[in-house]
């Protein structure tokens, strides 16, 4: 099969279909989705990273154990996790130690033709929505997963630094929480998006520093950090959303004196995401600048990289 | 009268004793204690900061609108809040937008015979508490903030990064609330003060990192920000409890994987602090290496950057 291979440089390759393990179905991807993270892994966010990247994507069931699931169109839950632990337990799987992470840790990634996943991580896609809505569930949910962390009472004021492909679907999800939400952006055409939705943004060139109770950081700018930590009001919550190679440079003394909350937060659970689409029907296939066949998923990298793209597909159709 | 004084350089000077403003007390100090902030002022944590330092006091009020107030051995709240503010109504003065900060912004500080302070901030001293422990109330309501903060599970495994005198309070509060306490610190005399509470205690040399349910840095060290990151547990709470005026150099990415909680805390609320001396009647007495009379302030200072030294006090008597 056809593949994208990184270990060190960017490259496609051919190799052997996947063999499916015990408790894994075989799924042939249809498509997949460029996200950021792939573009710091490339940076060196993952050291020692060699493999197939990508984590977004949709496919149909070839084999599996469970009869029922072959021919389904599904996607698969970023993280595979043991089922045992306490974390699984809890339903935190997403933290479990010693999960692998698909095309981000021990996990042949999604830039292929194929491949395996653990069956307990197989989530469906009901027919009425289209795959160009579904291929954004795994990013989606990780904007849901904001909401799983923090409560976001309806009179409070959010605001939401980024206009990048995660930024916008975060911007989503806490619109639909009916805070009073503010998403300060670089790229006119990406806050376009939003506005379409009656959610207010502004330009970083006008936006005016005022205080929040609540403020989003999905920018993965480093000098985002510090705008959030001044925009923050005493007691106030920072989210940080990007996951990047670069470091920050900051005194954490703001941080104490005004007693902020920060809060990690990364993967969500894809039942959320669906369950946002099912009932909102988002307008998602607006986010996508441009789709690539597999075999040209060098150029799908460098078009995902451009100031005004926001979302780019491999097809392998 | 003598105060400290510092627009650059520390010394001691001669000036007028303050006059009190309606709704203010006069108080003669007859002892101040010398914490880390005071040090930290000094390196220009506070820019442009001209005045007299010094935010831990106990003194005796000389003049009051209510009578009764006058002669009591009293202490009084750092942050001098404005009353009137939604921050204000919701008890969190500390937070008052228009509040001054003893010894630290807007208002002068109590390395000095007198002080003026609002009545509203005056908190009593009951008699059977000694000077030698009541001195602790403002930095031990800073240990008790985290509390009224975060919940601390008796069953949670909680790691003190600090051996410092806020450290030290830190680790007695936690401790009562009969978590699993580790203190990690660097000196030996020090962490023997906890040790004889039968808190469990490690030098940082003999520190092995594991993963625990919250980690209090508390160390003021920016390479402790680092290890406290890398032994929270996932989903874990990492309490930053140090302002300095050093910038920190690190990855947000480990507070994003993990999903972790940073909370910044500051100053607490004077009436918890004394109720927890009241009610568990800590030995804060063995704390104070050293105490010096307000006219050899300068050499207290150079007293308290000594690395063995805890809590250096100014005598007023």
């Amino acid at each position: 099969m056809k593949a994208v291979f990184f270990d060190g440089t960017l490259k496609i390759i051919d190799m052997e279909i996947p063999r499916r393990k015990e408790h894994e179905v075989l799924i042939r991807i249809s498509k997949a989705g460029i996200c950021n993270t792939d573009h710091e892994i490339l940076k060196g966010y993952v050291p020692g990273f060699t493999g197939i990247p990508g984590h977004e994507f949709l496919g149909h069931v070839q084999e599996a154990e469970n009869r029922s699931l072959i021919g389904r169109r599904v996607t698969g839950e970023i993280n595979c996790a043991c089922g045992k632990c306490d974390y699984c337990a809890a339903g935190l799987g997403r933290h479990c130690p010693d999960r692998s992470v698909i095309g981000i840790m021990d996990h042949p990634g999604a830039f292929a033709e194929y491949i395996c996943i653990p069956e307990s991580t197989v989530v469906e896609i009901p027919e009425h929505i289209p795959d160009s809505r579904a291929i954004f569930i795994e990013p989606l949910a990780a904007a849901c997963e904001i909401l799983e962390q923090i409560e976001i009472p309806s009179q409070s004021r959010v605001l939401l630094i980024g206009d990048g492909k995660l930024a916008l679907l975060i911007g989503l999800v806490v619109s639909s929480t009916g805070a009073d939400l503010t998403v300060v952006g670089k790229h006119e055409n990406k806050l376009s998006f939003l506005e379409e939705s009656n959610i207010r943004t502004v330009l970083l060139t006008d936006f005016v520093r005022e205080p929040y109770d609540i403020v989003i950081e999905a920018s993965g700018s480093s000098s985002a950090f510090g705008l959030a930590v001044e925009c923050t009001k005493p007691r106030g919550t920072i989210v940080l959303k990007s996951t990047c190679a670069e470091n920050l440079d900051f005194n954490p003394s703001g941080i104490v004196v005004n007693e902020l909350m920060l809060v990690g937060s990364r993967c969500g659970r894809f039942k959320d995401a669906r369950a946002f689409i099912e009932k909102g029907n988002p307008r998602l296939e607006k986010l996508i600048t441009k789709a690539f066949p597999l075999g040209r998923a060098l150029d799908a990298f460098r078009e995902s990289e451009k100031k005004d793209t926001i979302k780019v597909i491999l097809k392998n159709e």
